[in-house]
């Protein structure tokens, strides 16, 4: 889908063009006309000229079959001028009527859904319905009816993408403040046909756009986004996003809000950390990551490689509330090597701070190459990011010249800090330094923006496997738990090895062939909780007590009304190692996703789980337990012995091989727990869960 | 200590006094000559005016005995200057000069050292040294070099109080950024002789004082700091403060700028719930903290009752991101109440989110009377406690009269967020509508301002125990597990009873008159952790066993040097209960906090505990157990039976008790493991650590 004639079209018919300038239909007439940098007809029945240019009575009598149609005309009268425009060969549209989907009714939905399947029957590019278009200001094409965007701005490396209308005059407007220009702002509305990642694809490769600021309430198609992230990431561009619903609240008046199901928050950041999408905490974040990334690229390279940063400050208080802010961020403030150290204290009168952050003391109104100096050291270490320098109001204004002349003589970023607001902004940016008026909001695009900057290419290389899913080409409704981990063993995962019996001297024979203690286990494909229904039994020392436990679980099951008994299972009970849990489930956004964390009550109660969107190969599943913040009882906790991470990283790679193998007909699936022996004796699956799409939910849980 | 002289002079003479308008001697005399409310007398032995003023040659020569000295000379001739002041009978003096304790240099520190013994001596007010002085805005007096500070500007009911003096600049504008006046600005430096509380306890009297903002690096007494915050609550008054040191880092950074350790964090949160201090979480919330307590309090009373915000939004992506930000900040959208959101639903058409937040939809401008009747609406429930209204550039301005009126008519507070900044916030200032221009800052802003509001008292009576700890009276040096446990148990702690035995034939007898399994240990005061030590043995099943560890016991403890061997003891071996840990730790500038968790793991991995400072009573302590995270370990987890978690609280109060009674003698005292038992069977202490001030740390571990 090539989106040029929507966003750089070089001739536009405005059908609903209006004489008053602040009317739907007269926003863009009067905005095209003042940058007049394209062709632009005016379509309206009962006028001859609007806005003092000749009117045509309909679009057929439009002297040219124009790139872009701007359909200004109500919810009714859209779809058949849509209709009209496709006849005469009209390839993009843009929708602005509302009334579609975001209506939540019957009347609303239907009419999308009227209009998306125009758009994939003609192939039309139609922008929105309910959006406020667009604004090009590279070319000064004016396509919206919202009144923030102005011809005579200066263009800028930075495009602006929202879903809702109102969001993205607010966005714009803060970034502005911020000091960011921009080359395109999209309003993407219902995104009925065009979609958010459409106009990414279009972004990443429009050489005016170096980075993309994003409001998103939902995405529909996350393998589209993350495509067209990875693509933003390898050209060296900023994606950042901020996405609400980051609380349950919110999540719920999104869900209100919008056509669509908010995707999970725990998916997103997930998918954001896979793709190298910078996800911003706020509005306010967005815009300042926008302002970062311009500054620190102005020579087409980003200049920014982490978020350490040196500090130097008129003020100890100041420093301190940096390092702090800073470190609470994600940032960090590493301490001088011993040499620069001196080479401040040296600088310096007194016995101030020097190890960073430096308090460079009141001494700066006394020199005029003290501050030059004290720059030049700060920067000396490999490992700094960034400098920051806070001198507010006059301190600022005494040291620019010095600031200026350290700016141009370094290939690294500064950026000052002053709390007065009283800098001189403009003349800071014609010198490419950068600026903040608050400690905490720069110590957190800072950190953000850094950790962005410096993560490295998370793509993982799919190892396809030549391993099959039999029972799910038999085309089995569910597996029991003996066939899952058989299934689950078949791509690499070691499962605990068990024996399925049918009668109590079956059992008795078994149980002394494996050996004690051991556990028992009710098999049945229908029953997903079986501790709690009383099905499993642990630590039988004896054939006899296995014996009574076999009667006892199948008296229990027998019991429950509708499940199918396969019998029970025998296998030895293992000791000594850390129980983990790793399982797979499909997010209706991004699809598949991984979640390992400790066994029990870490998970449950903790909550101290990572997350990955698969693939994720073992050093990426290494790198998820080691993210644990109990990760120290896999690693010699209190003087147990080391476990077998190596193993477990192994074991749950192939707990991802096996899902994506398995494909669609796989639901959900789950190793809990993963049992993590000491080091050098591997990993295994005591219980695994596999549930597949042709069980729906209630029959799992059927005998409950 | 009176600080009317100090704050509120009738007569002020600058020694030191300079007709350089921007100088340190300069700036207070043209402050003051321009405000014009006090005497004022220059002393400069060169000069025979200063700034038009007739100067006198030295103070002697000052024809009245002033109230106030400002003393604007060097670090070695300010104490002679302060000794002849005190010969004059001068009460009080501010030092503006720096080269004391904050240099961490031999020469500063003595300097110190020496003003602080000639204030004890004399008992003069003496303000600094290192300090730029104060601004009374109530009374237009201005004893400052700080420049931001100038007379004409509108006085308020905000006290601004500092120790560093860069911040006092940085704070005071961002502040009237915000919207905020001034009653007083107080720089308090290095405070050798006047201490922050003591300004507390000046302002808390103070009527035109209603709030403090402060920013505090360090305090030296914890307990003034705490009686001055009581008050401020105690009196309708806000205290907020902004305390540096959140992370290790700021900590270290601070530690390094100030004379003093920076107290940890914990504590500081601990009393500051204690006392009801607002928390802020940087200097920007500090400033929005005193902003929406005057809007709040304009009528004498504080209007917001806590966080529950309702939430107007023409927006509903703008309504989603509030009650996000909301979520995230500790703030709340109650769901509105079916018939308030059935009224909602009436007057909005379509099918709109009402449930908040609201999503007003562009209806706004078709109206004169919607705005008025949804704001009716959404004030009903007597819930929210505050009404945030999203009305971003015109939306607000052709709102405002309908938001005017409704303001009027409620008594809560209404605030407008408008992302656009085009707000005429002088015109909602007079109206007492609140005004925010990022959602971000105004949720953190409301929701720490309304939890602060919504806060009770948190004061706690002490039950003065009659009960005494004869060993401390016996001037014992350290206590052995055993004498610790029977010291804790008079206070009422129950105990896990234990029988010393010192051979091996006793321990046989003991064993099986106490029963089994049983735990056994050496009894030494001279090892604290005995479990790395391998001197306790666990799960002994028989007279054999028993006799067998307490022989490899015995031989290793007599294979350790220097330590004292008591015997060893045997106790029953509990099972079935929830192991917590319990501890009183002494914080060097508020003294004893109790700190709560679950055992092990769960308090060194998790970090999962809660902190109060002494007294705590039950109620508090169980408040403390149901805030932790693993509380639910405590209450049936996985069916579980719910522990006696009423007899716990019991244990810790009685130990806060216990600790409260010993005194200074005690240094820590630690239960590890609380062994809370199912919910009837009470809990009990199976290990107990007390630690007197008279052991020296090394002591405990020489047997390492």
């Amino acid at each position: 889908m090539s989106l040029a004639a929507l966003l750089k079209p070089k001739s536009i018919a405005i059908i609903g063009a209006s004489d008053n300038k602040t009317r739907i239909g007269g926003v863009p007439m009067d905005l095209l006309l003042r940058a007049d940098f394209v062709r632009v007809y005016a379509v309206n029945p009962k006028n001859d000229t609007v806005q003092g240019k000749p009117a045509y009575k309909d679009i057929e009598s439009v002297p040219e079959v124009v790139d872009l149609a701007i359909v200004a005309v109500s919810a009714d009268a859209t779809l058949p001028m849509l209709e009209r425009c496709h006849a005469l060969g009209i390839k993009a549209a843009i929708a602005y009527a509302s009334g579609y989907a975001e209506t939540n009714e019957t009347e609303g939905v239907q009419r999308q859904d009227d209009l998306i399947a125009f758009t994939r029957r003609t192939g039309m590019n139609v922008a929105g319905p309910n959006c406020m278009g667009n604004a090009n200001f590279t070319d000064g094409i004016f396509t919206t009816f919202g009144q923030s965007f102005q011809p005579g701005e200066p263009a800028g490396n930075t495009a602006l993408l929202t879903q809702s209308g109102n969001m993205c005059a607010t966005v714009f407007r803060m970034a502005k403040r911020a000091g960011v220009t921009f080359s395109h702002v999209i309003n993407t509305g219902n995104e009925a046909s065009v979609e958010f990642s459409d106009y990414l694809d279009y972004l990443v490769d429009d050489p005016a756009t170096h980075a993309a600021v994003c409001y998103i309430e939902e995405l529909r198609d996350g393998r589209k986004f993350l495509d067209a992230a990875t693509r933003f990431r390898a050209a060296g561009k900023l994606l950042a996003v901020y996405k609400v619903g980051a609380s349950e609240k919110g999540a719920e008046a999104t869900r209100s809000h919008t056509a669509a199901l908010a995707g999970d928050s725990a998916a997103y950041d997930a998918a954001f950390a896979r793709a190298g999408v910078a996800r911003a905490s706020s509005l306010a974040e967005l815009a300042d990551l926008a302002y970062l990334h311009a500054l620190s690229t102005t020579s087409g390279t980003c200049r920014i490689g982490g978020s350490n940063c040196g500090v130097l400050s008129i003020s100890g208080a100041a420093g301190a509330i940096l390092a702090d802010a800073l470190a609470l961020a994600g940032g960090g403030t590493p301490t001088f090597p011993q040499a620069v150290q001196e080479g401040l204290a040296a600088q310096i009168p007194g016995h101030s701070m020097v190890s960073n952050p430096v308090d460079l003391t009141g001494n700066i109104v006394n020199s005029n190459t003290f501050l030059s100096e004290c720059i030049r050291l700060a920067l000396q270490p490999d490992e700094i990011d960034v400098l920051l320098l806070y001198l507010p109001g006059t301190f600022l204004t005494q040291a620019l010249d010095q600031v200026e002349k350290a700016a141009a003589e370094t290939g690294k970023t500064l950026i000052v800090i002053d709390t007065f607001a009283m800098a001189d902004q403009d003349r800071l940016a014609a010198h490419g330094i950068g600026y903040f008026d608050d400690f905490d909001r720069a110590a957190r695009a800072i950190s953000a923006y850094g950790n962005w900057c410096k993560a490295g290419d998370a793509a993982v290389t799919r190892t396809t496997s030549s391993v099959r899913w039999p029972m799910i080409e038999a085309g089995r409704e569910a597996l029991s738990e003996t066939e899952g981990k058989d299934a689950l063993a078949r791509f690499g995962v070691p499962v605990v090895t068990d024996k399925l019996v049918h009668d109590r001297a079956e059992a008795r024979r078994a149980a002394d062939a494996i050996g004690y203690p051991l556990v028992l286990k009710l098999v049945s494909p229908d029953v997903a909780h079986k501790t709690e229904y009383g099905l499993i039994r642990l630590g039988l020392n004896s054939a006899d007590a296995v014996a009574a436990a076999f009667d006892e679980v199948m008296a229990k099951a027998q019991s429950m009304a509708g499940i199918h008994i396969e019998g029970v299972t025998l296998e030895p009970m293992l000791a000594g190692g850390v129980e983990i849990l790793a399982g797979v489930t499909r997010d209706p956004v991004f699809g598949w996703m991984l979640t390992v964390g400790l066994g029990g009550v870490w998970t449950e109660l903790m909550k101290d789980v990572q997350h990955r969107l698969l693939p994720v190969d073992s050093a990426g599943a290494e790198t998820m337990l080691r993210s644990l913040k109990g990760f120290k009882l896999l690693d010699g906790y209190r003087g147990a012995p080391k476990a077998d991470v190596t193993a477990a990283a192994k074991a749950i790679a192939a707990l991802g091989e096996a899902v994506l193998a398995g494909g669609d007909a796989l639901r959900e699936v789950e190793i809990n727990p993963l049992l993590v022996m000491p080091d050098g004796r591997g990993a295994v699956a005591v219980d695994a869960l596999v549930l597949l799409n042709a069980s729906a939910p209630e029959t799992m849980e059927k005998a409950a």
